[in-house]
């Protein structure tokens, strides 16, 4: 079964990963959540990181916010591939979380999603999962099917709507 | 063999995209590389995005500048995880372009890298990759340490040069 | 008897589309207002932009916020003009869906109007309509008029006021 | 036989003007092009403005930089639909040229088309016109099928060049 | 007596506004306070500037916001000092009112003030009268000293309190 | 004979500087050119604003970059009118000088102009002292006549270049 | 005993500049907190900084917002080491504070913190001081060893309610 | 004897590093330069950080660009002041490395300079040290006169050039 890892950098950012949670669980791929910060516990976030391969762990997902380093910090220590989630902040609606986020050097990619994009985040970890899980791949296509279903639904309310 | 699609909106972009080639093919990884534009030709991308799968590709790297759809485009019609790469602007150095692909509504994830990061779009490729081609994570552990080993060289050449 | 089409991305827009719906109402213009996602419902955006011509329509609004790829969709399906209709969001008061619509590359405009600015975005579609139909040009020119005559009521009313 | 008025805030606008030109040349729409200024030559803006649709022009598209008025102040004296072309300026890419043109208050649309985009907003107004005129639709499915062409003809190239 | 005309682009600028007419009313200078629109009541901001000096007024405050022209369209007409007092918006808390006001093209400069920064565009217009009304540099005098010793104040108020 | 006094906060913004003399030495008024530092030379420049009343100044022109204090401080000392000129610098083309500038707190306003807006510096210290010296007031309105010349000049060549 | 001082630009930064007062009690540092306006009371300002250092002051924080200039105008009459405190604004989430504290010319740094950031700005005083007083170093690792402990129990208790 | 560590995430960071070697070699103080990277030598930083107060150093500079993230992570390590040194980018000219520097939360600060300010972080460094090293209190006074007298000189010349 396949198993993505959730970092938040602070209890407080639970709310901006729960989407993300819900999605994967949807999906029935396992997952570890944990508060792990880049700055105040390091060495966790280290060994988190360095050991996330063998303990079963196939995608990492950090959110953070305003000088957001957890994404950065991980995918110092791992191969595997890891999501930024940026955290919305005051600073122009997360601009900061965003750029520390995703403006990451050469050599060492941090795959970012939109501010406070937790669906996201969950979506695209499956996606990527969906590489080597093919059962992944046709929910994929079945919650590309519901989403679509959904907005023709939403278009046809409103016919009804302004048709009346 | 793995096999990574990667499209550019204009000829002009192959620049930017070129280090992501080159790293894919460091790491042996097929490419399929075209010009593609979502705006311009619509079907064209309509129809890879649809086929790509079945066509053997596992990954697609999009690369555009300004109002950067095709990485939004290609999402729609397919579910393979797809890696936005923002080409640099005039405006903003390139904050159009990074808005517009990694801003993506719920449902349809683009990984977004950074401004020009085309080597970073290729490692992310191989990544995602290594997730069911375990020979690549030991090539990416590989390239890690050749980075470092890199940086601890420029560190080395940094105090014979201060040292003198 | 003129028609616009009116696409929003998603339901969550219709606020920001109502006063453009309410001004082509007033100018006697019929409408066509439909949700379609430039992502989520790829192919029905593709259909309506390829049929909108023959359908009669002769204008096309698009609503869309965040990565706002609607207009963008749209426009490279018809010859119709397509204005733009950016969504405000939390990231800088919705700079993302602005230059997301506004910048789009050589060869595919979207006319553009300010963020939430949706009675603009219908009266633009009149304007454009008025190079046709004579009607609406003296329409036009009323709605200036009355758009003064409000100014100068408020500017009576504040003498009033200070001169208490 | 069509017209549309181009005016400029300065002279040193025309290198970004000269693409709409251009286009519109080869649309065989008429043309006015006209150095007016809002704040140097605001009573010639004005009477341009006035005049403009009884001297035959159906759009007119104002080139400006930094404090760029010239679209509003146009828009205020005319019932036509107006394109502002934002030029590029030192100040974040143009951002100041764009938001004074493209956030216009409700009742006076400016139809903004992105930064320096000269040739966007000539075609902007041919499809505008093609509104009146079914042969400039004809011309734009020709003009959007050459430039399918074209990228279809760089993909080859590519192609070719990477196949070596 | 000294004389300053303020103008803004719509009734509900007023709040903003207002304290720029108390502080004037404290420095005993007359005040003209109008609505008036550069786009909605051109004629009308025309007819105003070009009269002004006349009139006796011998500054100029244009509050306006998003796409703010007024101060400009004001300026092209007189060669009073025009003071711009850019409005909140949710554009990035106003930054399109103070680039569309401060940015202006050389030869028709607007003298522009914080955003919402109604008391200190009474206060710059009282210190331009400053140069002709010798009295008024007194009161400024005296207004400094009053600033002054409120911060004292509060700064004692501050000491009390921590020192409890 | 009006004087204006010209500081500036580096030797290296005298270039920025130069069109705001040249304008005033155009006008018939006096200058008083500085090289003043807000941060290195805080005494000078407490003494000059502190005195600038008494030796005859009435205007204040203030040029700096990056965090631009200079206006601020000057305006902190004395009750003349005084003009902020934020200097061009790599960050988002002056963003931060603009934004050090203008934002003043209420009670100490700093008239502020253009990016790099040297001649609309000197123009403004102009408008202000017409308040007092009636001449000025002349020379501006002729000033604008030439401005408006050399707009219909450059429109006639336009028109002769185009018509060739 | 170390001391610090802590300057505001206005009473009501105090919330921002309490959580510093906080930290530094704390660790046992004296404070010494005072309203002082860099622009309507610079003489207080002068005066402070200039006998800051014989005063026992060791290290001088300072909060301001909008065109913030208190921390340079501090820094320009001491050697003492001073720290920025920028205080959030409407201007998108205070920029504007930021830019203005951070962007200081060469010569006169100040210690930027984040906006908003007053228990950052306490640490970072006892960091510096901790250079010469041991027994703050000591005191800053059980600060780090406690935050660390917190988010650990944060940690923990994730884990519990997730596991419910 | 005083001393600096000095680290730079690549070595092409050395020039915007360089002044700040030069200027603590002017005052005395020991530097230690080394290029360690927050991703690509992460065990190396982790080293660094947490043996620099038992090796001597007593303030740490770190420079580093884009998705900055050397100053958090050897401020995770250590209790030594960081003082954070934006590398300028072309995104919004070092935008993305200011704020991912500056905007760390609570608990870990990084002293921030501005963008590609190399002197000020070394004279940042000095100013710490000095509270514990009295001489270079006195330096500091130097440079500060120095510096002063530079600005007059610049002023006297300038006198000289206007009177010719």
């Amino acid at each position: 079964m396949a198993k993505v890892g959730i970092l938040m950098g602070s209890k407080s950012d639970f709310e901006v990963v729960k989407p993300a949670v819900n999605v994967l669980k949807k999906f029935g791929v396992e997952t570890e959540v944990r508060v792990i910060s880049a700055h105040r516990t390091p060495d966790e976030a280290h060994e988190f990181a360095a050991n996330a391969k063998k303990n079963g762990i196939e995608v990492v997902i950090c959110a953070a916010g305003k000088a957001a380093h957890l994404g950065g910090v991980i995918a110092a220590f791992t191969t595997l591939p890891v999501i930024g989630l940026p955290v919305k902040t005051d600073m122009m609606g997360g601009l900061d979380s965003l750029l520390s986020i995703v403006q990451m050097p050469a050599g060492i990619p941090v795959a970012t999603v939109g501010v406070n994009g937790g669906e996201n985040a969950g979506l695209l970890a499956v996606q990527m999962l969906s590489i080597k899980y093919e059962e992944l791949a046709e929910k994929l296509a079945e919650y590309k099917q519901a989403m679509r279903d959904k907005i023709n639904a939403d278009d046809q309310a409103l016919q009804t709507m302004l048709g009346e």
